[in-house]
């Protein structure tokens, strides 16, 4: 048995055979013969032939293995990253590395062959990204000197545009320290893409062809939904909502009379069908944390009368219509719609369960544009997607006076709720990217030679990346992207096999000129 | 003009253009026309069209640009290198990145679609390989631990014959902290094989195939040949001869009647054509340092009578023929050979200077077998490949008696002198995997998860690495690496577009538990 099957091997009747342990590689050979009718397997391929063995040598025995290959005695995930060459014989762990390396050459064949990208390596050791997430260090000999290990190749690709490689992509090995993050992989792949003389709809029409030429489950035919920022927020409380089943908020912001003014407030309300019935106490507790968390008010559909007013009451009845019960989120508008947009998922999940709300599609891919191009943050502006990112030509008036309400032209691709890509239109005038960095506090000095790669008479151009280990495990149905990874870390970074982070000698230290402390 | 051609645009008459700097990019809508007879250029694919320009519109101006893209005033590297994003428009870098692009990507569709090979992605963080060369460490926020970046994927690669992926490859970035070695990078590309129950003829004849199929230039039609460590070391004085040329030493070593019985003994002769002529000072002072630094005898022709005898040199003279010239190099014999070899070296290319050596064939790759699988190192044995390799069977009762007799079942892969692969069968059995490792001195403590794999019953298997940045470099008949790699690192693994390696703030330091020292 391997990855291409399984046949029945029997021996003759005088032959002995040496006492083999399972796991076993053995070398056979014999002759094929018909299984005798009665013996026949119809659900296996080789199902009606055996191989009757007249030699047989063991090429390695297998000993002491830590857990058996069972499906119905699945160990642990810790047993199994421990001894993850076992563990990948599983028949859903060949299976998901087997389609990974597919759906990546065919996204290659798709790129190279039929819209003629270039694949180009970029280096991964490299300085560090002003603003961006924690990055890896690496000493070097040099006293005091570190390389950072790249996040993106975001600054590479860009300079590749100017260097007329007018049509890149790159399976593209990233790093994050976001040790933290569950789910999250210190090391990780993404499809980069980047095009010159192209725009907005020119990136999202070429990934839509990509994905569905390339997606091994079926995918809806392009072009898929795009919503913006502002309606996937007001309408399912997220950036990245999974719309593989219809359920929406509605706002009754018109029935507060008093705060029809207030720009900041909203209200909305979760509608679901009457027979989930009431919440239990744990989804109550979960709503109280939400409720902490958001600084909303939400009340449930029991209470709306008492803690709203029997008049409102019946209007919001009269809104969500007679069968229906509801989730009310009031307060600060985005706030209140992200509360409610968690509160939406295990209302979900709940409804999903009892058969109260059907699957519309496997799988929703959609588009969220127009996001905003800076978000407040603690010290000022802070940048929504990266600060190479193109504001909306419709909105660059407001720069200077009012650039919280400047949309960008980014855009995320959501997939049944998990963002998995996303990209934007790049500056390409170095000017205005002067001025971006400026706004959000980064030191140009840093990106002088990135500067002056847009200052050298850079094309327009645009761009984005894909999560392969997120796309990849939601094509294999897998539970989580360490089941599409062949050798992942777990929890806090840590490889099970090896050990690794490990301590490291005192010449190492010396040759890097760093110390350790605690 | 880009990477795709040039064309030819025209203003009329009445038209003003703006002032418009070099490279800059623009966009032109026109009417193509037929230029006037007289103005065909037949040099050029667009040569008999040019464009009326309609409307023109610049994109993104150029200023300030370092250096002209003219190829006869090409900039000096450390120029280029600095500016990559304007240098990369040079029609040669243009051709290498893409043909690059082009090659993997055939060598890719070879090993996926014809011979259902897998990718896998294996981890960069790992732990320290016991043994190998030095490895860039990368400290975590756990005090004290640090990851490897990998130099290779070679345990992972094995374990995945462990976990039953029996045909495996992936264009591997690797890392090696190497940054005093000229023409190095600290990270590297390597398209990384690995297949089980196979064994040297067949991985050899896979890469035949490979090359065949995807090499860029004219390569000669497989098998390639195949001469043995002991032939190339005796015949060319190195494990990677360039045998684009014809250049061999003869042995003397039976007119040495008193040294006949002395194994460690060798004594070899160059033969070349008389009409080279004298060497110059220059190249006899080369020779003086050779002599140093293997600590051999060398006679130069005119010399072989006053140093050695008239009688020896009249032997030798029968032994090269009339119309030749020689060098002597005697001594312990692999140090003979070796600075014999490097002789040669410089010998040929003053040969082929002056037309008295013809070149036989743009690329000659051939294999080099038959290692020997320890080489004396200075605290006992140590691996002449990596530690995984196997011994030759013929050879496995001396292990014990002889190991620097046994030969291993490695191979190199060498083209035009360069070593462009290598690889071998690899030890299956985790007990002579254990033995292995304990001769070589190396802690079994720290590969326990290596030599569990083995014990899982892991199939027999052999693997190779090609260089891709050195065959890519010979395919574009580039004169180095950097020329074929998009943002390479100059000496000492610098990057002079960003500066990197960089002083890092003490917050990073203080998150990962370092101090630096000088």
């Amino acid at each position: 048995m391997d990855a291409y099957g399984t046949t029945q091997c029997i021996v003759n009747g005088d032959t002995n055979l040496p006492d083999i342990p399972l796991e076993t590689t053995v070398k056979i050979e014999g002759t094929v013969a018909l299984r005798p009718k009665s013996m026949i397997n119809t659900n296996m391929t080789t199902g009606e032939i055996e191989v009757v063995i007249n030699d047989l040598q063991i090429l390695n025995t297998a000993s002491n293995l830590p857990f058996h290959l069972r499906d119905y005695q699945k160990p642990k995930e810790q047993l199994r990253l421990q001894h993850r060459y076992i563990d990948l014989r599983f028949p859903d762990m060949q299976n998901n590395l087997r389609q990974r390396s597919t759906m990546l050459h065919n996204m290659r064949r798709f790129l190279v062959e039929k819209h003629k990208f270039v694949e180009v390596e970029t280096p991964t050791l490299f300085c560090r990204t002003p603003g961006g997430a924690r990055e890896f260090v690496v000493p070097t000999h040099h006293a005091g000197l570190f390389y950072s290990l790249v996040q993106s190749p975001q600054q590479f690709k860009q300079m590749l545009m100017a260097g007329g490689i007018d049509r890149y992509f790159q399976v593209a090995r990233c790093y994050r320290d976001e040790s933290t993050r569950p789910d999250r992989q210190p090391e990780f792949t993404q499809l980069d893409i980047e095009l010159s003389f192209t725009n907005l709809d020119g990136v999202l029409s070429l990934i839509e062809q990509l994905l569905y030429t390339t997606f091994i489950q079926d995918i809806p035919k392009p072009p898929f939904k795009r919503i913006t920022y502002k309606y996937a927020l007001e309408n399912y409380g997220t950036d990245k909502p999974n719309l593989t089943y219809d359920l929406k908020f509605k706002t009754i912001k018109h029935l507060f009379c008093d705060k029809l003014n207030d720009s900041n407030f909203g209200a909305y309300v979760l509608p679901y069908p009457n027979e989930l019935g009431k919440l239990t106490t744990k989804y109550k507790e979960k709503i109280r944390e939400l409720i902490k968390k958001y600084k909303t008010k939400v009340v449930l559909y029991e209470n709306i009368s008492k803690e709203l007013s029997v008049e409102l009451f019946n209007k919001i009845q009269d809104t969500i219509g007679e069968r229906n019960s509801c989730i009310v989120s009031l307060g600060d508008n985005e706030n209140a719609c992200l509360c409610l947009g968690e509160i939406r998922g295990f209302i979900a999940t709940l409804l999903l369960s009892k058969n109260l709300l059907k699957i519309n599609n496997a799988m929703v891919p959609l588009w969220v544009i127009d996001f905003p191009l800076f978000v407040k943050g603690e010290n000022g502006l802070e940048t929504c997607h990266h600060p190479f990112t193109a504001p909306h030509p419709e909105d660059i008036h407001l720069l200077q006076s009012d650039p919280l309400k400047v949309r960008s032209l980014a855009y995320d691709l959501v997939l049944n709720g998990n963002e998995v890509g996303g990209g934007s239109v790049r500056v390409h005038n170095a000017e205005l990217q002067e001025k971006l960095l400026k706004m959000l506090n980064i030191d140009n000095t840093k990106l002088l030679h990135f500067l002056n790669a847009l200052r050298s008479g850079c094309p327009p151009h645009a761009g984005i990346a894909l999560g392969i280990d997120r796309l990849v495990s939601i094509a294999c149905n897998a539970e989580s992207i360490r089941e599409v990874i062949a050798f992942p870390k777990s929890h806090e970074g840590k490889d099970p096999l090896s050990g690794a982070p490990n301590f490291i000698n005192e010449d190492d230290k010396k040759y890097y000129h760093i110390v350790t402390v605690d």
